[in-house]
């Protein structure tokens, strides 16, 4: 049987040593750096001939860089004879430019789908994709973590009156991911709806929903620019709630995102730690962070063990 | 019949210019910019449907930022119902990573021929390819047109005795280039062997051929770090050349390239425009610069009109 061995691209090394140190083992051995004319330069260390291979980088930072580091070292894996390789995407890149939402939009999201197959992966496991659709875009098998078992135990750690509490979704398409976050936890659930005027701008809010006296928890798949968290918290404080949470997976915390949250009526934004969180968090005081490296450990040892994944879509594995 | 219509991507706005200009067309309109998570964003500004797209975009610069707004360009056009879309990459990115090198290297190159063609390219036109054998690469056609034309007209209007010059590789991989070139100027030509011990580093040399008394003409693909060109002449001038021009088709000037040059003794350092060169000969007097952008629009002429390609290999048009 191959062995598992888990490259890091340079994106997130903090996150993959987690995930071999939770399935015990060291990291393969990788270089990537630039030739000085900013070509990305990948030297994979050690054999990979026959073995089962996953190489784990996620959508942040430099994004162009990083995935184009993530194509390369899928190329050097799969023409060094590795047997598999996976692509672990915690946080998937260009997600967002899913649709041609205007005439002539790119479909940015489905050309990354078909870059990373060209290069020759095999298999994906990504967190949280900011529509479920994006699988589809593949036609290889693309395994779509949710992070929602760490949300709520982190929840009901964490908030002590988190029964009374009230979810909401700051925007009408994160409604079905609020709704089951309300359902598992047994509590109500809230909706704004936002008219966006351009991107990274937000306009008018409608509250649907009632939050007063009661803690309420924002609850999304992604903090860029925090806009619209920001905005939405200040309404739910107009509309009475006492204090506001806001836990979403990827935090990106881009542009004014920082200056925004120490400004606004936040009691705290966690997010997870799909991308590096240390810079986010020494900046910000507010913002938390809930590791789900298990989850990715773990998802990589059933697909290696080809034992199913599903348990992990309820469950937060030690 | 559909149009010409011809985008330029961020990397070298100047050459688009001049092709369109030389084509007596306007550019098209397209606005490309960075959303605040670094992600790129492409606006295409007008309809493509139907239309023959040629988008130019050298691979200089951010290459990776260059290289994905490329394919996001491609994507944008072909999925707006472009009827052929074509590549113009004067400078094709990782065209060193051609080949497995190195135990587990990556083929880059072949990476980069893989996602231009699943991103929509129908069509690539480029120049003096560092190996001709890139071509291969790709199942879509690939005009590699040659700087060679454009190279030989320079050298008779402005090296007074070019007549009893002498020619020069600076290193074994370039042999035939420079042959072709001795042949059409009818004149000898010579050979120098360095023995590389890491990437942009340079070690021992021998000269093959004699130098003594005559201008010799260092002529290459690429002038990058310019290690290479700087230790050619100060063997071409120990071994008697009065003067050492160089002429190299892809003027990177990465790293120490600038002040290699300004210390080496060289009279001129020559380069196309295939990469922007306006910063480089602010920096760097000896840095001249020859325009190929009537090459490169003369390609576009004939391929739209599905005329024969060839006629650039050895003529310089108006
Ligand atoms: N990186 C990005 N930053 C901000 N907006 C984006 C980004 N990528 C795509 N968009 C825009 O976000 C919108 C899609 O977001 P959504 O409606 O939440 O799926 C589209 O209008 C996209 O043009
Ligand atoms: N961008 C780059 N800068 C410097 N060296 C490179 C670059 N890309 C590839 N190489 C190396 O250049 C060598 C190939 O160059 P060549 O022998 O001239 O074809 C290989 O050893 C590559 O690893």
């Amino acid at each position: 049987m191959p062995n598992i061995k888990v490259f890091s691209g340079s994106s997130h090394p903090d996150l993959a040593q987690k995930i071999v140190d939770r399935l015990g083992i060291d990291l393969g051995k990788v270089v990537t750096k630039k030739f000085s004319n900013m070509e990305t330069c990948v030297e994979i260390g050690e054999s990979v001939r026959g073995e089962d291979v996953y190489i784990v980088q996620s959508g942040s930072g430099e994004i162009n860089d990083n995935l184009m580091e993530l194509l390369i070292m899928i190329n050097a894996c799969k023409i060094a004879s590795a047997s598999r390789v996976t692509a672990v995407i915690p946080c998937f890149p260009y997600a967002r430019q899913d649709k041609k939402d205007k005439s002539r939009a790119p479909i940015t999201a489905k050309l990354v789908a078909n870059i990373l197959s060209v290069s020759g992966a095999d298999h994906i496991i990504t967190m949280d994709l900011h529509a479920s659709q994006i699988q589809g875009f593949f036609d290889i098998p693309v395994d779509n973590l949710f992070a929602e078992p760490a949300v709520l135990k982190w929840i009901k750690e964490n908030i002590p009156d988190w029964k009374t509490s009230i979810v909401v979704s700051p925007d009408a398409g994160g409604a079905k991911r609020v709704t089951s976050i309300a359902d598992r936890l047994n509590v109500e659930f809230a909706l704004i709806h936002k008219e966006r005027k351009k991107a990274n701008e937000v306009a008018s809010m409608v509250l649907v929903g009632d939050v007063k006296d009661r803690t309420a928890i924002l609850v999304d798949d992604m903090a860029d620019t925090c806009g619209t968290i920001c905005h939405a918290a200040e309404k739910l404080i107009e509309a009475g709630a006492v204090k506001v949470y806001a836990i979403l997976t990827h935090g990106i915390f881009s542009g004014p995102a920082i200056s925004r949250i120490n400004n606004a009526c936040l009691e705290a934004v966690v997010v997870t730690n799909t991308i590096p969180q240390e810079r986010h968090m020494q900046d910000c005081p507010k913002i938390q962070c809930i590791d789900v490296s298990m989850m990715l450990a773990e998802a990589v040892r059933r697909t290696h063990n080809g034992e199913s994944v599903s348990y992990l879509f309820s469950n937060v594995p030690y």
